[in-house]
């Protein structure tokens, strides 16, 4: 394995140990209990789901691996905050879910070396030039950072 | 820059970037406030401080880079649940906290290329040889999403 393929595995390692988290946080929740607050006032599970759904869908375009999957809920779960918007039935939510992080997975495995260093689609060539570290590579450890983020907010409703 | 380190680089930037956001966190807040718990009958703030203080303290032994500063804190802050010790008094933390993360950050720096793909200091020769994900840039990785979870739980509580 070649040095820097070596610290790709870990990050994509940690990736997946993040996802396998949220599968179970989310996966199995019923409706009644996805409509539960992370705390008195906060974000549903239902919302913070949808939110990482997005979130993931972007990822395929930002990393340039893949057609989105349904671009039109990032004015649900990105751009809305919780409660201005009628949200799309769970069983939709549970596909979509599924699909994005079955692209993501697939095409995570295939990046090579260099694809890793390579610029992001959201920043331009002249930009890139001079904020190398506006790569593919900083998409993914961000996410999972985002990930973690709202997996320890989703945790407190679901334990 | 070489390709590696370009990796690395991204990886200590989100490490900062997480660590920026806990000083602002945790940095300000006055003794009652550090009271307040995340979500009724969870971790106090104060003790997710304290939580991430060890765990931070307990990076600069894993990554053999520095001596730790309050190993008897693991005690409090790692193997107990908030409400089974008495903590340490705020000032103290504070100038923990502070003294941790400065041994870290003078020392990410400091780290070459090679120094990352090497083991961790938990893991033994014989098991690295069979699991070389075991390195320090896993714990780097493994401890900014750690950091990372605990402040999206502390946010619904200081925000």
């Amino acid at each position: 394995m070649l040095n820097e393929e070596t610290l790709a595995a870990v990050a994509i390692a940690t990736w997946k140990n993040n996802l396998e988290k949220a599968n179970k946080l989310f996966g199995g929740l019923d409706e009644s209990v996805l409509e539960k607050q992370v705390a008195p006032g906060r974000n549903r599970l239902v919302y913070l789901w949808g939110h990482l759904a997005s979130t993931h869908d972007r990822m395929l375009q930002l990393l340039g691996i893949a057609e989105r999957v349904h671009p039109e809920f990032d004015a649900i779960f990105l751009t809305s905050p919780d409660g201005a918007s009628t949200l799309p039935p769970v069983d939709v939510m549970r596909k979509w879910w599924a699909e994005v992080n079955r692209r993501l997975d697939a095409s995570l495995r295939e990046l090579k070396s260099n694809d890793w260093r390579a610029r992001h689609t959201a920043v331009s060539e002249e930009d890139f030039a001079n904020e190398p570290l506006r790569n593919r590579f900083s998409i993914l450890i961000t996410r999972t950072n985002h990930l973690a983020y709202h997996i320890g907010q989703a945790t407190l409703a679901t334990k």
